[in-house]
């Protein structure tokens, strides 16, 4: 019902029409804000899950913001920063109930690389850019809400993504190493300038460090793999002991914290620390526009929302479906669109929708955003009050909690399984793998993107063609190479399997040719449609000419099982009476049994 | 045989070897130089046929190749030595029997828009930059030989091609106006800027460049549609007659030449003339090698290679099927590569096989390439001896005679055809055609390619999924929405008509949850596959989550009618297993048999 037909509704009726109108607004602030939906039915026991999971990802998220930040090449604090805002902002418009938004490895690493071609790392303009980053990704992600491109991640092929993530991850790994190592060298912008860098600096190596690190690599391994088990063999709850185990990044920094702080590691022995993080919420900040600068960004900002999007929506669908939901993603690009631009006003860097974290969330418990709500306000209690505690902390343990989290991301099983299924895709899973190693994250991703397209291009430019018989008395046709069949050799039936399009009419029409120049007796061609879902002017210029070749051969092409939209659209065209006096046929049997008696 | 199982025949075979090792070096030659194969049954009266047929293509090229060079910015004579060396080279290495290789109008209008972007028209550097940009096309053309990517010709799509020759015409065709009206204004880079000068300056039209273009235009007009008949009238022979008519730009430009001279409209009524054409065949140049300019003129050459073979192998394809031959598109790029490297060496520019002179070499009675020897025979014949005769030729009549050339190629009616078959290649053509007025040829070309990929992928992503139920007692199934069908609600059919791979897994796998979301007595569904030619990591990925999502409902997946290919990879994978206790049906009839007795 239109406005303008309600309009037209008697006097008598105004009461239900106002309460329609009600419920109306009501469903549509809801669209808006999914947290209102849940918001109505909230429960004390829903918020004591909430609760616990909420604080469980913050004392996670305290660690791994500072660390994020510093891959990223910014401060520490503006990890947590980002930790802040855009979960507020999340928590009111995403779909996803238990999502964790953040910062997340793979985009800091995308964020430092970008960032630093345009800026010196440690400068004022080196953050600035980052946040300008921020406002850009957040803005590209509402463009594709709008131009509803959100579909765009779905030409992201699982080879171009395992590739793509086991590669970043290997990268974020090594250069993590000259934090534990305790070397210094500056940031490369290549995988083999890191590793060069590794090497050649690796006799100055701080032994105290490497011990701090090796010390917090232990304690992360030791919480992951066997806390939980120990703390349940000393009679502890099963909360208890699931929740410890998660805190094992926090144990590290305390660890971490207590060695420099009790045997002076910093001053005596050169082990690195964080040093004075400025206490205090960030300020809103404006950001100075420049269309040059901001256009350079661009094409980063596209693949790091690209990237943050794909995380998110892949996360929260898993979880979404283990509870029989669907998280909407269209909602998803609004929140993270907002959450991004939230991150740009409030200090922070991009953030997404991380892996690691949204799986502890949803273990933990959590039920609606509410969770991320509990999460960033004890983010903001940190960066209030608690920032000075981690003056002292290495940052080899911050360099062993990146390692630790990005490790999980390298996908040797998908790697040997793409490998036996597909060398395609093994191909394209290789070349991205590769060109991330060797050209960088965003020319990598670009060119696994390439790559898989052209493969599959390719993959369709020469279908499978099968000349097909009559399997014993059945009325099914199959592939003469596979199956004993009975043929008639006036009466050829041909199965192309692929659609028609301009990538491979070429090669159909020479296939063709060849096949029916080697059967002399031929008088009727039948072309077995089923595996033809459309058919582009391409090819419906190639099929006409190929009536007319036949035709001045003495043989007649037939269609048959022509797909009800394929046959729609030749029905727009002239193309029947070209066929004619060749036929489209129900089915193989029927053109078979009426043109040959097969 | 291989040569060491030959070495081991006894020694009284050694005649026969060495009969059968002559043979296969001449057939060897035979096969890079295909003009052996004819030679060796070459008459008289195919000499006949040649010569005729070689004349008139010449008298064709001359005026042609001189307006071709001005269209690309260069000096008359190098469209006329365009048609001496590389022909001499196609002739030997071609498979075409009549292909007709030279300067082309749409090559020539790229070379055009290439070369002024790093040179001014006029320079000595101008003319030194379409030489190089000749040899660089060659490389390109021998590269796509060695990498055998002859095949990426298929990738541009009936639409793009059209939609880009149709634009390119439009703009050749108004480009020449200019020579026409007799105005005076620098070479635009852009459509609209030839547009603006045509129109800020028709005011100061020359009546006289006017007159003579006109007559030009009345005489090529009047030969190409009434003089055969006319002179038929007058009794001339069918042969002469046909012949004359394709004689009409060389009475145009005699008719030309005679008004300038006859009423000294050059000095006196200020009617541009082409003026001194060096006489002389070219002398063989080097070319100067600087890196980043050659690098700059590759995206052009990589262009323009393509545009040429794709030229020369559309028209050489269509000529030899009406012989029932077929052309070797392999050598069809080894030949065209040398073709251009030597138009390079000789002073020339990029040349391809010209859809028009072929048609008329064709259809004048070429049989063999000797054909294309007497044509390059005239040319040098002209630059030796005849160039004083075309001082006088008015600009106006080369103008006249490329706009004649290129108005059949606007194709209307492939454009109306298009729209009304299929509404992405509609895009694509008018996407193509409107790109390359706006960002010329080059862009509109690459805009082209882009967008019917992406449309591809588009359409490709959203496959047809049906509901399908059994024909009346027949063993075929089809979409419950287009046919009278049985169907059983425990038990449901869907009929994915397309592969399997990453652009569309997700979208299949929401749509599949979808449906099975409205069936709840469903306990078995059974995917059809009979539209499936391949599926990729990422849909295999979809598959085993599906099955597991179905499992966890309990419903269980089959599979029927999988095509030879797909079974075979499935196997190499662990993917029955997690189907099972779900089977794989031959048809399925079998799979709804067994299943639901249905």
């Amino acid at each position: 019902m239109t406005s303008s037909a309600k309009k037209s509704v008697s006097a008598t009726s105004v009461d239900t029409t106002d309460k329609a109108a009600l419920n109306k607004k009501q469903s549509r602030l809801q669209q808006v804000f999914p947290i209102l939906g849940w918001l109505s039915q909230y429960r004390k026991e829903t918020l004591v899950n909430d609760g616990l999971a909420g604080i469980i990802v913050a004392i996670m998220l305290v660690p791994q913001g500072m660390a994020y930040a510093f891959l990223a090449g910014l401060p520490p604090q503006m990890g947590l920063y980002a930790g802040i805002i855009p979960l507020f902002i999340y928590a009111l418009l995403g779909s996803s109930r238990s999502l964790a938004v953040g910062p997340v490895a793979i985009a800091s690493l995308m964020v430092g690389e970008a960032v630093s071609q345009h800026a010196q790392p440690g400068t004022d303009l080196y953050i600035t850019t980052a946040m300008v980053l921020a406002l850009l990704v957040g803005v590209v992600l509402l463009l594709m809400f709008i131009l509803r491109l959100g579909t765009l991640v779905n030409f992201l092929s699982h080879s171009v993504i395992t590739g793509f993530t086991s590669a970043a991850a290997l990268m974020i790994a090594f250069s993590q190493l000259k934090y534990v190592f305790g070397l210094e060298f500056p940031r490369g912008h290549h995988f083999y300038e890191t590793l060069n860098n590794l090497t050649i600096n690796l006799p100055s190596l701080n032994p105290a460090t490497l011990v701090v690190g090796l010390t917090a690599f232990f304690m992360m391994w030791f919480s992951k793999n066997h806390l939980a088990a120990a703390l349940k063999k000393l009679g502890a709850s099963d909360l208890l002991a699931s929740s410890m185990a998660k805190a094992g990044p926090m144990f590290a920094i305390l660890a971490g914290v207590g060695m420099v702080v009790g045997f002076d590691l910093n001053d005596q022995y050169g082990v690195k620390i964080i040093g004075e993080i400025p206490a205090g919420l960030p300020s809103v900040s404006l950001l100075p526009f420049e269309m040059d600068w901001w256009l350079g960004l661009l094409p980063a900002a596209v693949l790091i929302a690209l990237v943050g999007f794909l995380e998110s929506v892949s996360v929260g669908t898993a979880l979404a479906s283990k509870r029989r939901e669907r998280i909407m993603p269209d909602k998803e690009l609004i929140a993270l669109g907002f959450a991004n631009i939230g991150a740009a006003f409030g200090g922070a860097y991009p953030v997404a929708g991380g892996f690691g974290r949204s799986m502890v969330n949803d273990a933990s418990g959590a039920q609606t955003t509410v969770a991320s709500v509990i999460t960033a306000s004890g983010l903001a209690l940190t960066v209030l009050y608690f920032t000075p505690w981690f003056y002292y902390l290495p940052k080899a343990v911050l360099g062993v909690i990146v390692i630790m989290a990005v490790l999980p991301l390298i996908d040797l099983s998908g790697i040997k399984k793409t490998w036996n299924f597909n060398r395609a895709d093994a191909l394209t899973l290789a070349v991205t793998f590769g060109m991330v190693l060797v050209a960088g994250v965003e020319a990598g991703l670009l060119a696994g993107m390439v790559l898989s397209v052209a493969l599959l291009l390719q993959r369709t430019s020469h279908p499978h063609i099968a000349v097909v018989g009559r399997v014993g008395d059945s009325e099914h046709f199959r592939n003469v190479k596979r199956f004993e069949v009975k043929t008639n050799p006036c009466c050829l039936g041909l199965r192309i399997d692929e659609n028609l399009y301009f990538a491979n009419t070429r090669y159909i029409e020479d296939e063709v040719m060849a096949i029916v120049s080697e059967q002399p007796q031929l008088q009727h061609l039948v072309l077995i449609c089923n595996g033809i879902s459309f058919i582009d002017a391409s090819a419906l210029e190639t099929l006409e000419m190929m009536i007319e070749n036949l035709r001045e051969s003495g043989i007649t092409l037939h269609l048959s099982d022509v797909k009800g939209p394929v046959m729609d659209q030749l029905k727009q065209t002239h193309f029947l009476q070209h066929l004619a006096p060749g036929q489209v046929y129900l089915s193989t049997h029927e053109a078979m049994r009426d043109l040959c008696d097969l």
